[in-house]
């Protein structure tokens, strides 16, 4: 019973943090704001997190890693070409995003900018999300029978330009971005299916 | 005599501030950094910028703004064949981010992404700035043939890409996402030149 309930604290606790963070950044988020949003005290905070706020920050880039995971998956399966589920994929961002007021963009982006040069485990921690969602980019374009070389740069650049545009669409509070890099995208993966297919126009 | 003493002090200030924020955000950069970093008293400090740190940082990102115009203007120049300038450009990008320690990424984006839904006036400024990048890239593709419609598209990928790729240079201390982001720029314009060159391979 006290395990079950240490559970749902410390994981309100990182769920907390890892929405304020994606809205508000690292540094703007203090632990008493925190405690107050995940129901718990000060206390429990720094029982869970004797690191406090650094340790809490790797712990809610893991959680927003995961969580871009989980989106990332469920929107490249809703097609089976790869091209055209990065048109699905920008699509759902755009709506997401637009509902959420243009608020909730990448869960790790902004943490990871401002502890650049200052916080190794943080920026390490970004890294290994960035990694995990290449890798399901990867995977997808496997299926399809995309070369591993090719696959692993046009990854790079998926995730790269998904990170661009979502954060253009937030500061200029429109879809198109997205829907833009969607289209670019599509383009892009076609332009390397070894000289099969390819779109009647761009 | 005083008033060009005085544009000193005020250009010092927006020019510390700007390098502050591209470096450690906007939440941890505060008055009191700025105005010892600049040389400057607090009291002149809120004698140029009434408004605080808020309007500071409007200045910080148009500071920022035309630096990046600049840069991108220089890179664009390299190459007259604007697919060979995006990888010209991404090199000389990925250099610079390495030699400052990984640490002077661009100088908009954490400040843009800490103020969201909260500085309309800095997200503003952020917009703009992102808009004259566009205008170059544009500028860079009419002079090479490309239809206007075509080039808007291929200007907010252009720059999203290097957003995208820049913040994943930084996070991952290798100038790898840039370089290919290059590549997949130069294949994305050459692909939307109405059908005529391509090139050989992704």
């Amino acid at each position: 019973m006290k395990t079950q309930h240490e559970l749902g604290t410390r994981e309100r606790i990182v769920r907390t943090t890892a929405q304020l963070m994606q809205r508000q950044g690292y540094e703007a988020t203090g632990l008493k704001q925190i405690s107050q949003e995940a129901r718990a005290t000060l206390g429990s905070v720094y029982h869970f997190f004797p690191g406090g706020k650094r340790e809490l920050a790797v712990e809610a880039v893991r959680h927003g890693a995961a969580e871009f995971a989980e989106f990332l998956r469920v929107a490249f399966e809703q097609e089976d070409d790869p091209a055209a589920a990065m048109i699905a994929c920008t699509r759902t961002l755009a709506k997401d995003l637009r509902e959420s007021g243009w608020l909730d963009g990448c869960p790790v982006t902004t943490t990871a900018l401002e502890s650049t040069g200052r916080a190794p485990e943080i920026q390490q921690a970004a890294e290994e999300a960035y990694e995990s969602w290449r890798a399901l980019v990867r995977e997808k374009l496997a299926r399809a029978g995309f070369a591993e070389d090719v696959a692993r740069e046009l990854a790079h650049t998926v995730i790269n330009l998904l990170e661009g545009a979502e954060l253009s669409a937030q500061v200029s509070q429109s879809e198109t971005p997205l829907e833009i890099a969607g289209r670019h995208l599509a383009v892009l993966i076609d332009s390397h299916r070894g000289g099969a297919t390819r779109p009647a126009s761009g």
